[in-house]
């Protein structure tokens, strides 16, 4: 069985990442890890680690991408929420055996080689849902 | 100083806690702690741990309390995001010397001896933030 370990990171949207530090790092005193520029998701993304879990801020680097649409939409605020998962291709055809709606129904590969994937929120009590598998 | 250990629980908003269970229980596969009733905060949540920390869902119990009516205006999804802390009073006090704005300024009592404050929105990108003393 396809087991969920542990919430991998929770993912914030925000305007500025610089004025957002003030806030994470500078006043709550989390760690800043270091900050990324990824242009296939059109963000900058600030990690913070956390026992084991990270916070991470997210940035709109472009305008239309559909995170600066949610942003433009719903404001700043929590975005979405990563769970690391031992079987990701187990998992996925879990959650479609049980009629849950995925955005990918296959795992994404990213630069790293980690895969991951997304529920949609329609399934999840509106919570938007990334699967990691760790390489 | 005062130090964030962990990201104690993620809790989300829901309309039926039995139906949300059907993605979070039974396709996702956390497990169920227990479900609790909390008249004081008008709700009954459910608790899933995972990996030391916990994904809560809570649904209002009744109408016109503040969490039925951010269900109400913004739909189910996350809430908030609560952070263990080993000085909740000691953190308090340093996020407002950095001009932090609090919902409380002081710690508040839980029937089980925990002290929790919550941060404003406004000045945590968006996200309403709890801190956890756990005695």
């Amino acid at each position: 069985m396809p087991e969920i370990k542990k919430i991998n990171h929770v993912a914030i949207v925000v305007e500025d990442i610089e004025e957002s530090l003030g806030f994470w790092r500078d006043a709550l005193g989390l760690p800043l890890s270091h900050i990324e520029q990824v242009p296939s998701q059109e963000s900058a993304v600030a990690f913070l680690p956390v026992a084991g879990s990270e916070v991470e801020l997210v940035q709109p680097t472009t305008e239309g991408s559909g995170i600066a649409r949610y942003l433009e939409k719903r404001g700043a605020g929590m975005h979405h929420l990563c769970f690391e998962v031992d079987d990701i291709v187990g998992m996925l055809a879990q959650l479609q055996a049980k009629g849950i709606q995925l955005i990918n129904e296959e795992p994404l590969t990213g630069s790293d080689g980690r895969k991951y994937a997304f529920v949609h929120p329609k399934s999840a009590s509106g919570v938007l849902v990334e699967l990691y598998q760790l390489t």
